[in-house]
Order: C-alpha cells, then sequence, then structure tokens
C-alpha cells in the first residue's frame, strides 16, 4: 500500500467530535476537518463514486445545505446531472413540497416540479445519516416524480439513531459508520 | 468540434429566466437547468478547473448553501481541500465572523477559526456575482487568516450590478456574463 493513499479506515481520524453541539448532551460529529484534508476528500468521493458507477445514475439529488456538498462531486464524477432539493422559497421555479417531522415541529422542503422525470435513475446523496427524516422526505419527493430511486448514499451513518429503519427497501451505502 | 461538447456559449441557454423572484422586478438568473444538465456541468466545471489548474490551490472556500455546489466539485477537481463558509450558527466549531450588509439589514458568515493557515492558497467560489458584498465579506474572512486570495471564481456574472467594482485587487474569473 502506497503510503500517500489514505486507506478507508483513516477517514474516521479525519472526523472530530464536538460536544454540545447543536445542544447540551449531543456529541456532533464535524465532517468540515475531513473535507480540508484534500486526500480525505478525494478518498471519500472516490469510495462513493466507485460504488454507484455501475447504477447508469441520470441525476444526483443533493438537500441543502450539506448534501450539495458530496452530492455535486458525485454527480460530476459519475457524469450526471446534479438536483438540489432546498428549504422553502429558495427554488425560484415550481415547485413540489414535503412537509416533514422534527424533534419539534416540521419543515418542508421542496424540489422543482420538472427536475425528474418517470423512469430517471437518481442517486439521492447526504452527508450524514442520522434520524432519516429528512432523506425520507427526499425519497418521498424523487418517488412523486416516479423517479427510480437507485442508491441513498451517506459519508457517515450514526447506527445507533436506527435512520436506516426509515429507508428500508432503498439500497443505502454508507462509508463510514458510528 | 465534435457535436456531443458543448461550447462555452451554450452554456448560456441551459440558464433560464424566472421573472419576479425572488421579489417582484426581478429577473432571477435560474442555474438550477444548468446543473441538471449533464453536458452542461460538466463543462462549466472544466473551464473553471482549467482556469486555476496551475494556481497551486491548497483550499477552496465556498459559501453556503449554492456556492457549495461548484466550490466542492471544484475542490475535488483541483485536488484541494474544501472549506465551508456558513450563516451564523451552524459551524460547529470556534469560528470567526464577519457581518455585512444587505439590501436591508445586515447578514453574518462564519468560517471555522483553524480552517485556513498564513500563505494557504485559496479559491473562493460562487455560483453568481451579483451585487458583490457576500463575497467582499468571504475574502475578509480569508484574509483574516492571512491566507492568499489565489482567485475567485463564478459561474455567472450580472455584470450591470458592477459587483466587480467590491471585489477590485481579486483576481476574478466569471465563466458568464449578463
Amino acid at each position: 500500500m502506497d503510503k500517500l493513499t489514505l486507506k478507508k479506515s483513516d477517514l474516521k481520524n479525519r472526523i472530530r467530535d464536538i460536544h454540545d453541539f447543536p445542544k447540551q448532551g449531543i456529541i456532533f460529529k464535524d465532517i468540515t476537518t475531513l473535507l480540508k484534508d484534500k486526500a480525505a476528500l478525494k478518498k471519500s468521493v472516490d469510495l462513493l463514486a466507485n460504488k454507484f458507477k455501475k447504477e447508469d445514475i441520470e441525476f444526483v439529488v443533493g438537500v441543502e445545505a450539506r448534501g450539495f456538498i458530496f452530492g455535486a462531486v458525485l454527480a460530476y464524477k459519475l457524469g450526471a446531472g446534479f438536483i438540489p432539493i432546498r428549504k422553502k422559497g429558495k427554488l425560484p421555479a415550481k415547485t413540489q413540497s414535503v412537509t416533514y417531522e422534527l424533534e419539534y415541529g416540521t419543515d418542508v422542503l421542496e424540489i422543482h416540479e420538472d427536475a425528474l422525470h418517470e423512469g430517471s435513475r437518481v442517486l439521492i446523496v447526504d452527508d450524514l445519516l442520522a434520524t432519516g427524516g429528512t432523506i425520507k422526505a427526499v425519497a418521498d419527493l424523487v418517488k412523486a416524480q416516479k423517479a427510480i430511486i437507485a442508491g441513498v448514499a451517506f459519508l457517515v451513518e450514526l447506527k445507533f439513531l436506527k435512520g436506516i429503519q426509515k429507508l428500508k427497501d432503498l439500497p443505502v451505502y454508507s462509508v463510514l459508520k458510528y
């Protein structure tokens, strides 16, 4: 193994724990330290892209804001188009929306109504799978446009939050698991 | 010229005008139609990357949220790290912040205080240069960490808003101008 080549197991060292963010008692997985490390960024993207390169992905869908990071890179790398899903009122043309549950209250995500089409092969990308509520909502938007969810990709999965249970029947891949 | 290869002049056809967004009287340049077109996305990224590939970029800095899209792809493509600049309260570790003027009131952007270091060669990326206020604020954050601004890259520049005047002395490149 070339010493300059990162291994997958090196990637966890590039993620730092931030205690009590966004609130008391939470240990937040901060991936900005991985993103700023060029070798770790490259390795992360390449692992994600290799996993889906045979899936004939037509569009990568990424969720505002952190989902845009790996989403856009994967679209470029896989030779696909990129579709942003945004919070209410941010997309300029006609949209379809979904309301989903947060810990307290609800939130709304939107997709342009002409973003996907029937039978499009779609890869949904976000940086981190926690409770799965956001990505479940994204999957509902994609399905409403009759597109095919060919994959759901995360850099990090927090297994103890069991978000995967909300995404059953979907082909989920996470590079790193905690 | 290969018919499958897009020319730079084809890219403007992939951007659509949305009238009266975000408010009455504004014609919004909607780049989501370019992003979803795989050939246009690739061509846009390649033009931006070619412009800066000899600049020995160590970090690409992108601004929440749309700046993450081209910012992250360029970081990957140039073999650099990616540094997100975010709105107040979104970054988990210790930050430095800048307050800047909006049309009505002010807003705050933050960078992690350990993001850059003295002498880092930085490329600042956003999708669109309008009045230049946001990117001027980003440049101030980068300079405060004593990094070198080796380039400022946009997909689109709205020349009639004269944002370039706020960025004088900086090496600005825009793929498309209106």
